[in-house]
């Protein structure tokens, strides 16, 4: 077979998966996912060897030290898949929730029911507890599922899957509904993206350059969010002590992730006290702060900010600063070098923080938190499967609710269209 | 300029536009669709006229009856469209809803608004009413929209177009929240698809080649539908005159019409009583009965079907009728063949009814109620931008709050990640 012909032979097999997958109980599909999580501590040893040789391999290619630890397994980050897996399983089942149901005129009566989208393909880079992560969000949604993983990690991806799949078929369910590409052609993924009759999302998680081959080659829909320029506005009349905890947490608790702080907006009327006082902070603790030319005049040695440090993510920890005449100023600076994932005000001004939620249309928008708050467990959804920045289906971290879609329900009693 | 430069300029003024909008009133909405109704009745003799032109023109193409009665506008259809509109400023805003909100451990607040789209495109055939409708539903929820009609309506559209940017203009509203193309250069819509930096949502309106070409060369998300074969399915334990009527209607009231009738299943237990009493009953309405071969067995003289017709919209007064042994045969059939827009079962047996509205994941699922009224205005979305059979962002009958998405708010009091 060649390599078009097996993805869609998988995705066929997905398809057809999907559909005993999207009338399962909650309470199989719980057990399901708690069957998994022991199945992956049972297994721990056979995971870990594997995983030992993608790591051999990395070291033979001198792969960087930060993601060899992304791709290492040790059996307690297995027993933390394994716990992830239990924590989706006590979850809210969104599939079969009745949002509204209502009466027409005429007698019929129509709702709106949740079900699953069908079938989800995640395609990913090194880190391989994604294969356990993913797998579970979908399938409690109801979903079957395809994952592609990095070739970096193809052993532990390979055993995670096989072993992922024993409870399926010692309960009698499609194994199909669970299905990890092991194949080396790279080729894979490119087929697998022009399966739009098969395939209901793609999810690509990695680095942008990954996500933006995924949305360029696609004919399925694909959620993703390319960067996270997240903005904190420091107002007038914002608790200046507030402020500083809420920058230093946005900034430095852990900048390399996307909801982390880049560029931080003063009001020009707290700049000569906030800013000197945030600069110190902020140089305790290692960051580079870079700043506009009114912000230099305070703070005399900061690096100048070139246009191109106002549309940075430079997820490391460096610090653009930019003071503002006032709110509007703020909001117009946002407005133009936003990426849509969170900002934040941080203010006592009643009115202002109800302006500032109603006009920044970015996915989060926060008052006096921490944009690291920006994700799905820390905002009550349960669990994380991606998050979106374009605006169609999911606006903003996803959940379980996110794998789902509506179809309407018509209750009639012979009705028919005058 | 260039095409392309234009219709960036066009995209680009449309963006900065939305911004405005998003954060107008439901009022000042109200009130700007209201004017637009007015001046859409003020300016009838000027659009009427332009569209003769269009008309001529058609008529020396030679242009199909059916074709032609689409592009006609009248003054009673002038004044429908104006009633269209004041019918959408009447309805509920969808945009600052509010969906819940819940309080974290933490103590900050989450919850989810609903707010606009952003940008939203239009590409549509002949019909020029659609320029007025789809504006309305657009700006009633927030959104900058750009509209392109077919060269065929051109000067039609271009007239519509003025008169409703006039309101805009007298309101001190950006005139370019509503832009109406009207190039006549063919690669317009090739260079508005490739916008997707500016433009948030497509939505196609028109052919099954219209749709496919614009799905397949849209960088933008891209809602659509590609046809409706729509199944009846009538149970054993149905109520055969209710069935008889519902099945009449879903195939003769309209059957040019995504949501007509195209196939029926029968149970065979009832087979022989309900097969000849609707082959009468649809003869009389001069439907052509195309069976498989136990309905010929039943009822001799049927055209035989070929898996051709299951596959078939027809959009015309032909019928493919199966026998099939029960349920589950039915729930088979429609599985394969669907094309996930409406699915009806008649039957007044509970639980079976219960079973088809689980199982069976189409956008609309049906029980004892014509298929005609998968319509957004009969299930009371109050009206239909369109409808959706893949099952991103909607699924069905879109109305109002399909071209709205939610973004996180966030309400803290200071509150840190640990």
């Amino acid at each position: 077979m060649s390599i078009g012909e097996q993805m869609l032979a998988v995705a066929e097999a997905a398809k057809q998966a999907s559909r005993d997958m999207a009338i399962l109980s909650s309470a199989t599909k719980n057990q399901l996912l708690l069957n998994m999580a022991t199945a992956l501590e049972d297994h721990s040893a056979r995971i870990c060897a594997e995983n030992e040789r993608d790591l051999c391999v990395a070291r033979e290619n001198n792969m960087a030290a930060a993601m060899l630890d992304r791709l290492t397994l040790t059996p307690e980050r297995v027993v933390a898949m394994a716990d992830g897996l239990r924590e989706v399983a006590l979850l809210p089942d969104p599939v079969g929730e009745i949002s509204g149901m209502w009466l027409r005129p005429n007698g019929i009566k129509v709702g709106r029911q949740r079900i699953p989208l069908g079938v989800i393909g995640i395609i990913y880079e090194s880190r391989p507890n994604v294969t356990a992560d993913a797998a579970g969000l979908c399938l409690k949604s109801g979903n079957a599922v395809i994952l592609r993983g990095g070739s970096e990690a193809i052993h532990s991806n390979r055993a995670i899957g096989a072993i992922l799949q024993q409870p399926l078929e010692s309960m009698g369910l499609p194994q199909a509904a669970l299905q990890v590409i092991t194949t080396s052609d790279r080729e894979a993924v490119a087929e697998l993206l022009q399966l739009d009759e098969q395939i209901d999302l793609i999810i690509p998680r990695g680095g942008e350059g990954l996500i933006r081959y995924v949305a360029n080659n696609s004919r399925i829909p694909v959620i993703k969010h390319y960067k996270g320029v997240c903005h904190t506005y420091v107002d007038v009349a914002a608790d200046l002590r507030m402020a500083e905890q809420i920058c230093l947490n946005a900034k430095v608790q852990r900048p390399g992730v996307c909801n982390a702080m880049e560029t931080l907006l003063v009001h020009r009327d707290v700049a000569t006290t906030f800013l000197p006082q945030i600069v110190s902070a902020m140089r305790q603790s290692g960051v580079e702060m870079r700043g506009c030319e009114a912000a230099r005049k305070i703070v005399k040695d900061l690096v100048p900010a070139t246009e191109e440090d106002w549309a940075a993510e430079y997820l490391e920890l460096i610090l653009a600063v930019r003071v503002v005449a006032d709110y509007e100023q703020a909001r117009q600076h946002i407005e133009t070098y936003s990426s849509l994932h969170t900002e934040v005000i941080v203010t006592n001004d009643y009115r202002l923080s109800q302006r500032f939620l109603r006009e920044i249309n970015s996915s989060v928008v926060m008052v006096n938190a921490s944009s690291r708050f920006s994700d799905g467990n820390q905002l009550g959804l349960g669990a994380e499967i991606g998050i979106s920045t374009s605006k169609l289906h999911s606006f903003g971290p996803m959940g379980l609710e996110d794998l789902t879609t509506r179809k309407f329900i018509v209750l009639g009693d012979g009705q028919i269209r005058e």
